[in-house]
């Protein structure tokens, strides 16, 4: 494999981080803006974005929850409410103070002192305080309930260190926001939006994701729990790739939020919140990128298919054009469909030499390549290279496959599936060789995570849930070795004595639920 | 007809403004946010506005323009290399001057002095600016041309007086920004846009409007040339709909967007910049809105069908619900679409009386609403009313029609597409009736706009095409009656002279294009 010349300059295996840098460049996904801390989405990254979000519109539609929009801006006074909730995002947030420019005497613009705002408003970091305020008017009844809301927009954190996709000031989400009569229906919902996200990203995403509850220490300010679904990418690190929480009756307290019941009773509603964001993205690539660029999974590929006509500047071009057009055409004429929607194909004419168009694609990722030259069309036929096994491994040259063009058109629909797939099961069996089980003692897992090189992956642990101050001690001597608690894989008894565990390897105690142990973007 | 009882208090005849609050309310739209200028989109609301966008994105799409995403703070010194963009916006923005709160000694929270950003952000108003730094990045050669980009996103003016839809600090909206090698080029394309608004307005919207150009004092700040699509309330007043700018190579020059052309030499180049936003919203509301609510048009309405069964707490209510739910199951099952898409239908079992719930979807506007108790069950029935045609005016009483189950769902998709057309003759039919045409006195326009009542509607006059101060005396002129220029309609001879036209009717001179004047938003 030594012979083969990939695409990329960096390899995976030699510097991952620079690697993520490269392949967001290579495969033109997006850059830095020169505004501090926020990134340009660009056409390709922003297509797979785009697709991420129809596709989890569609679940969140299908859920019965219903969009809607709520200011950017919010004022002090909404975060002065819920203490829990402003400590944890008071420290990172844009502040806008002022609501016009003057011109300063150096031919400069500065804030006009004469246009200071009485009260300083926030951009949203998120926005359970205002869609809180919202819920209180409308919920007065039993009848009332469930109330369920979705939202997609940006939002704004102020981060020190950002990353593009991962972490940035600015970002993209999607937020639920749900309010209940009782406990149970909103733990409900919780774990409902929870399996949304698992399933978009199993089945969308091809990303293998485990899901389960957050430890305390990691919970989203103001929540009773946070449950998440965490992914592994190639480095072995975790990413939070989703994370659904069950807030109580703490921001119905803080605003307002309460009902009349069948009986006449007052009562404050449960509140759930959950978001998915640009992040995926990031995802996304850790887990499918290779060393020769991108491999977007079909599902989310803004193309699924792109057409490379091999042009020279000579008269035959346009019979190669119009063979390859007939391609386009066969798709949209025969209605062939993939996951249950239209194939996107597209004919790439822009100007440049077929090789580098060609390179450029392998770079995207884009999930199927075809090349058309004049004596593939003497032949009938179209050179195909699937993204996901793009090399002979044998002979280090391109696997590339001839077809008749009617074949390949035929089968396209049943291979972009089977791409999919491919790709899933790569990812999961990469992650499932990397989750270390059956380590018991403390010292264990320091010589896993100073002995396995590069890639320790995680470790699945048992502990007995301490809680407090006695967590706080967990926390620091995992943050040791720059390790944090994932979540608690659901499925694993929670806080009830199981007879098969053992103890946890933290404090000796009994333990009462296994946790999973990373290294985390 | 006067014993018709509406639904709304207010009559759009006796106070459009107070008319135009309360059908807000009353059709669960939006609702004031308590954060200055900006508004809550409820999600009826919202899933109108999603409706648009969908249907503008596959425009977008289908023009080949690829969408991407640039950041929502721009540094001001991007505002101070374009003067005139400059002057047009400075007066109106969201400035950020810090990035973190900490606790006051009252228990409250202030923006942490320690935490000053060294360079002010502003909070897009448009992002000519920012995109143009990409562009300038992203553009090197003749081949990098066109560069077509749209971004969906929010943006923040800060509006001392706002109104729902029609003008709000923040609002969301498409821009659409192009690079092109030549100015014809770049006009073409300025254009193309337009006419693909007028297409999305008349078309998905119903509401017919006037393309045409503004003059030269409602240019965008920065434009060459600004031309819109104009569309007539139903209190006679204009609402620009959608803009088109064509920004010559002002932004290129402040940006340094260049390319090298084939002989190898550099060029500035020509852009253009055009967006719609939620104001069309607004639109909708005020063209095809009635006595009774909303009429929303069937292509944008995020219901096309709504069936509300009538139940009693009774035995026979499952069998209703269920011959509902089989209309819904016919629907898709025979995969009946209207206008190349799934008929959207709803089967509404929210609590609540039906005859109460009759009346929140005709405020709402839903196209079709279908009632079905146990004796249309019976009869293999359904009781329907058009949204559009409510009433029977010669009864007083709501114009019901009892159709056969299946007849129902079979006329269905041309029933929604004759209610799309039906909207929109009567909006056309309602604007050419009050457009006043052959004033060539001031004095009768004068007259016009004093003796017309409430609704004078607009007058298209003849002019010589002031500029300058010449220009800004008509301008004034026109205010004193709070008239604007709206645009020049297309299809009119435009700066040439027209032997056909006579004298300008503000300056006495001959005549080279007519202007369409009027009250607007």
């Amino acid at each position: 494999m030594s012979n083969i010349r990939h695409a990329l300059n960096t390899r995976r295996a030699d510097d991952f981080a620079k690697w993520y840098q490269e392949i967001i460049a290579a495969a033109d996904m997006a850059e830095e803006s020169g505004v501090r801390g926020c990134m340009i989405i660009k056409p390709w990254g922003y297509g797979i974005w785009e697709r991420i979000q129809r596709l989890m519109d569609d679940r969140i539609k299908a859920a019965g929850i219903q969009n809607a929009y709520f200011p950017l801006f919010i004022p002090l006074a909404n975060f002065e409410r819920e203490a829990a909730h402003v400590e944890g995002f008071a420290k990172e947030m844009a502040v806008v103070t002022h609501h016009r420019l003057i011109a300063d005497d150096k031919g400069g613009l500065i804030p006009d002192p004469e246009a200071k705002l009485e009260e300083p408003l926030v951009v949203r970091p998120t926005s359970e305080t205002i869609i809180g305020d919202a819920m209180a008017r409308w919920v007065q009844s039993w009848r009332d309930l469930p109330l369920s809301l979705n939202q997609w927009g940006n939002v704004v954190r102020w981060e020190m260190r950002t990353r593009m996709f991962l972490r940035t000031s600015e970002f993209l989400w999607q937020e639920g926001h749900t309010a209940h009569a009782t406990r149970e229906e909103a733990l409900a919902e919780t774990h409902r939006a929870l399996e949304m996200y698992r399933a978009c990203a199993e089945e969308d995403l091809a990303l293998p994701v485990i899901a389960g509850e957050k430890p305390e220490n990691e919970r989203f300010p103001g929540a009773d729990e946070t449950w998440s679904i965490e992914a592994m990418m190639q480095d072995g690190k975790a990413l939070q790739a989703g994370t659904s929480h069950y807030l109580g009756t703490n921001f119905a307290k803080a605003a307002g939020i309460q009902y009349q019941d069948r009986e006449g009773t007052q009562n404050l509603c449960h509140t759930t919140s959950w978001g998915v964001s640009t992040r995926m993205v990031g995802g996304v690539i850790m887990v499918h990128g290779d060393d020769d660029g991108m491999r977007v999974p079909p599902r989310i590929a803004p193309q699924q298919i792109v057409i490379l006509p091999m042009l020279r500047d000579k008269p035959e071009d346009a019979a190669v054009l119009e063979y390859c057009q007939e391609i386009v055409d066969m798709f949209r004429s025969q209605q062939l469909s993939a996951f249950g929607e239209p194939v996107r194909v597209l004919l790439d004419k822009s100007p440049g030499k077929a090789s580098a168009k060609r390179w450029d694609w392998v770079r995207k990722g884009a999930p199927i390549i075809l090349e058309v030259g004049p004596r593939d069309m003497e032949n009938g036929n179209v050179a195909m290279f699937r993204r996901d096994k793009l090399w002979n491994l044998e002979t280090g040259k391109l696997a590339t496959q001839f077809l008749s063009r009617e074949g390949f058109s035929s089968q396209a629909p049943s291979l972009l599936e089977a791409i999919q797939q491919s790709l899933f099961d790569e990812a999961r069996a990469r992650r499932d060789a990397n989750i270390t089980c059956g380590l018991t003692q403390w010292d264990d897992v320091v010589a896993h995570f100073k002995n396995s090189g590069k890639y320790p992956g995680w470790v699945e642990v048992e502990w007995s849930k301490p809680s407090g101050d006695a967590l706080k001690v967990v926390v620091e001597r995992l943050k040791g070795l720059q390790l944090t608690i994932r979540n608690v894989p659901m499925g694993e008894p929670a806080s009830e004595f199981d007879p098969a565990m053992g103890v946890c390897i933290f404090t000796g105690e009994p333990a009462v639920e296994r946790i999973l142990v990373a290294r985390a973007y």
